[in-house]
């Protein structure tokens, strides 16, 4: 008994809580909180609850008002205006005025006698007027004095449930036996661009304007402008630094090495430098600034590889050969997953004694990269360094940088790839490049976007990589590639494409493997972007449509509806006030034309049924009158697999359809 | 960067956690805990887990080894043998030893050399060696020598991936860097009457042998016999306390009361005495006490009534007017939830500044009881005092007498019910009374038993009690009554009955309500228990059936089956060990015989689909021979609206039934 036992309320069951709390959930800014907990207390009382929460920097609670929703569920919202942590709560008490009310009218209603009521009212606003500002202690005042008169029935009740008495009470109620949810709950407030973005993929030593040369910062310089008019805002360069030459891969990934080989560039580290430093034949880390400014001029981010690993030839392992683990024989334990061994790459070894050392140094690089004008950072196999060191740096860099973006690329077991993202990766990659049949794709967007995950896993959609030519992309065709940017473009808001090797339709892939024949990673290439047949205009609409559509620049707003062909995927995303409705209808078979019969919700979206409403494809530019809920579509993959739908719907009753907005 | 960063185990999702781990589970001495938890660390290695759990005095962990599931979910188990509070949690570790065991078997298989490798894993065999027993570790240092002497390749491969070598390794972990769940959970283990019961509800006043008498504890005691020999192992008396006089209800709870009304015996107190005193009309507390030990012999358990809350006339309110609400007026605030009033009713004031005072008497009353032989409670309404409350008696009595248990008569709103479960009440009453529908018991049932409900909700099935009459007992006959009969008793492990009216089928309500015309709340009844039609003999071969039958002892093992027939349902019920597997066939329709054709889960019960098994009807005592998945029932409400069928499979290949066990 040595809490304060008249505190009756129970919160329970609050969402959203990542790991009992221990964990923050994701917003950018501008988007909601919405919160709900189970309320109740013992016996028939009424409650009132307030959702409390507090800015980054605010040193004081704000509250808004919870409502009941059913089962005594409660919900509350509030909307993130600022990068950084926000914490929120929740306090309910017993409500004895409001309850007072409520019976005070069922009293009424069965005609019972209510005169001493008045008076048990009449003492809780006089407790409240104790309370209350001065001002408001007069009015309050007055209050009670007419409940204890009670002149006419009709009127003192009018008095007793009004509007005004109301709200002076809910000003100040009695919240000494108020309840507070036990933990504060965190969300983590990142930058708009953490939910949507769209990646480009490029690698520096092939952008060389002539062939034969190894590409510069300089080369990219030139191609900025082309990749801002493509739509993308984010440009991706695998690691920058120079690359070791002991155990280098040649070509297709082989042991043997030629003169000209240049190396896998995740194989970092070299007398020329490590983490730190750009491969010499890219330029200097002047031209890499002047780029990364250049880029940011355009609204273009240069995102970062952040690859801890190290070739034999790192500085680090003279400078630091307590960071590796050493074999009895005296050498150098290389990365391997039996059978397969990375012979050109050195694993860090984050059980050294010297871990502390080894945390602060890599801390370091990112801290280097972020001066040098760097706020996104792709980070290669973060699930095979320890969560507790993600979970330290990116805090500690995000404290002091919140608009640093952390995209997570771990293709991985599914436990691990969401821890990733709740110890604060912003952005992951995920299985989407393996997820192609209608079924495959509703139940993992469903889980992706429907669940708890939607809290704190913020997919990055990607048909390829370097790493994966998925098997889809190698066998249907041109189809398969722009039926791949479609789903990837609008099922998520956050996309990307190895860039080059996508609009090009490249498909040809290591015998029986989803891997690149004659992979990027091991050798330079020289891309012509300009043969016919490459699919840039297609990404140009495409990307045109996702800047234009706010409904497209969110992803946890997605919904599957139903179409009568297991070939065709239906589904929309409409933005909180459906001033911009999209539907989107793709032929998941390459080959063949598909077509059936959607079933808009038009319930759900406000369509009259009794009237028609234009849908307006932005692929196409080609416009549909459809009425109701079942509507016809039919797409022919060898011209345009997909449709993405604006629905314009009727605004006036005139039947001139220059009416529709 | 203050803690250990080189733990790299997560432990997540455990389970059962209620409430993040606040509340207990629950559990009946000989039951499982099986505890499952997603446990990962990054990288490739193999871990290592262990569930450890305290019994309630002991001081030392015990550890049981937990195996892999699929997708990084872990499973551990133990039972719980003792009454009182268990607790667990669970270890990880990163298992290098097992990862170098499974890299091994790798690297031979594909022919890579491994000489090297051997050295790896002596090295961890030495370190091994100096957590050892001296005669573990002169055993270690010999594997150890064998490795790193490699004679033939086959063998030494054999000693490194041997059985011998691996246990030997598994007693002496290196769990330097292993990651304990951060919380320790806790089972409250209650005695097995908690989950396996037999409830006979009595109105002691009404069992008088000569009409017209008011009851006594004697003429109880006389009734013992009688009512183990139905097969009911507790005894539920309402209030037996003095009766107040103010307010005191009539016939049908009218407010005009004449001379010889008895009132409602949860109008507890009068002058001549309150919770601690017994009624002079039933006897005296040694009376009480006798008849409560003369149960005991028998096996029975007297539940006592804990209705906190009393009649104008208690004692309290003179001794304790501070425990009460008072109007402005002076009156005392009786009980109401406008525009229901109980004038007879004075609820405690559990907001009251003296609220110590308050739990410290109430506590004292159950500790009397406790001393009088009392071991069972049922609570009136609990959901009308607070949850915290509740939550420390339980917990102050269960701490000093672990086998008392506390049945929750809240018929309210789920939250609140499920939330009493939580906070300590062993048993519950539910919402079986209303679910009558095939879906409505499908739905309900699954909730109960396959939700992590299940983990702190035991239900107990009442299906009427004396303020519960439902509608369908109204005008469904006598087979409405022996189909929620036989619902009660197989689909939940605990079930009672309100005795005497159910046995004689009574069904008169008070129009348009589902309560009891001429109820035994307001008056003294002389029950004539022997009247033809009394279903006295159906009872009893329920309960023996429930006796003999092990699998009818649990709740949470319930698996419904298909039959397709809306009126009809199928589910079994059947031990760890499949030795006692039951069918239990309901027709839901009290006025027609109904067919169909059920599907036998054969797979999961181990039955050979090319044999004959045999059903034998233990209600009917019936058999029939059955085959395969479909097998035909039909069932005439008439005569027996329900088949409780224990499977006997066949033992041996013989075609001769005496073979079936």
């Amino acid at each position: 008994m040595d809490v304060e036992g008249r505190r009756r309320i129970v919160i329970e069951n609050l969402k959203p809580e990542v790991e009992g709390g221990r964990l923050p959930i994701k917003r950018t800014i501008g988007e909601k909180v919405v919160v709900t907990a189970d309320i109740f207390s013992d016996g028939h009382d009424s409650l009132s609850a307030r959702l409390q929460y507090r800015t980054p920097k605010g040193k004081e609670w704000k509250e808004v008002p919870m409502k009941m929703m059913e089962n005594d569920q409660w919900r509350g919202e509030f909307v993130v205006q600022e990068m950084g942590i926000y914490r929120y709560t929740v306090e309910g008490w017993i409500d004895h005025f409001k309850t007072w009310q409520k019976d005070l009218k069922k009293r009424f209603d069965s005609g019972q006698d209510f005169k001493v009521d008045l008076w048990v009212g009449a003492e809780y606003i006089e407790k409240a007027s104790r309370r209350a500002s001065k001002e408001d202690q007069n009015k309050l005042l007055l209050f009670s004095k007419m409940l204890k008169r009670a002149k006419g029935v009709k009127e003192t009740l009018s008095i007793a449930l009004g509007e005004e008495i109301t709200e002076f009470m809910n000003h100040y109620p009695d919240r000494t036996l108020a309840v507070t949810y036990e933990k504060e709950l965190t969300v983590v407030v990142d930058q708009k661009r953490a939910l949507f973005s769209s990646w480009y993929e490029l690698f520096p030593r092939s952008c060389a304007s002539e062939p034969g040369r190894h590409g510069t910062f300089g080369d990219c310089e030139n191609l900025l402008s082309e990749i801002v008019g493509m739509g993308f805002d984010t440009l991706y360069f695998p690691p920058i630094h120079p690359i070791g030459k002991t155990n280098r891969k040649g070509k297709n990934n082989i042991l043997k090495v030629g003169p000209d080989d240049v190396g896998s560039p995740w194989a970092i580290g070299s007398e020329e430098g490590g983490h730190r430093s750009v491969h010499p034949q890219l330029g200097t880390l002047e031209d890499f600034e002047r780029l990364v400014r250049k880029a940011k001029e355009k609204g273009l981010e240069i995102a970062m590889d952040l690859a801890f690993q190290c070739s034999p030839d790192h500085p680090y392992v003279k400078e630091h050969p307590e960071w590796f683990r050493w074999r009895p024989d005296g050498t150098l334990q290389f990365a391997e997953n039996p059978p397969k061994r990375y012979e050109d790459i050195i694993p860090l070894n984050f059980e050294t004694e010297k871990w502390q050392e080894l945390w602060e140094e890599l801390k370091s690089i990112v801290l280097f990269w972020i001066k040098k004008g760097v706020c996104i950072f792709r980070v290669d196999n973060p699930h095979t360094k320890p969560f507790s060191f993600w979970e330290w740096l990116i805090k500690e860099i995000k404290g002091e940088y919140p608009e640093v973006i952390f995209l997570s690329e771990a293709f991985t077991r599914p436990r691990v790839m969401y821890r990733l993202a709740k110890i604060g990766f912003a952005q992951s990659y995920t299985y989407f490049a393996w997820r192609n049949t209608k079924r495959e794709l509703i139940e993992y967007l469903t889980e992706l976007t429907q669940t708890e995950v939607k809290e704190y896993f913020r997919p990055n959609f990607w048909p390829n990589t370097p790493d994966i030519l998925p098997e889809h992309l190698q066998y249907g065709g041109r189809p398969a590639f722009m039926i791949r940017l479609v789903l990837a473009a609008t099922l998520s808001s956050n996309y990307g494409i190895y860039g080059p090797a996508f609009e090009l339709c490249i498909h040809e892939a290591l015998s029986g493997k989803e891997e690149y024949l004659h992979s990027e990673k091991y050798e330079i290439k020289q891309w012509n972007r300009d043969i016919p047949g490459n699919l840039g205009d297609f990404i140009v609409r495409v990307n045109r449509i996702r800047q234009e559509n706010p409904a497209l620049q969110k992803t946890f707003n997605l919904q599957f509806y139903e179409v009568d062909n297991e070939t065709l995927l239906f589904y929309g995303k409409t933005t909180d006030d459906l001033s911009n409705i999209l539907f989107v209808v793709v032929n998941l078979d390459p080959f063949h034309t598909q077509s059936g019969w959607v079933k808009v919700p038009i319930k759900e979206l406000g369509i009259d049924p009794s009237q028609p409403y234009l849908v307006h494809d932005l692929l196409s530019d080609d416009k549909y009158i459809w009425q109701g809920e079942r509507n016809y579509v039919e797409l022919n993959p060898q011209v345009l697999p997909a449709n993405i739908f604006r629905v314009r719907k009727r605004l006036k009753k005139e039947t001139d359809f220059d009416y529709f907005v």
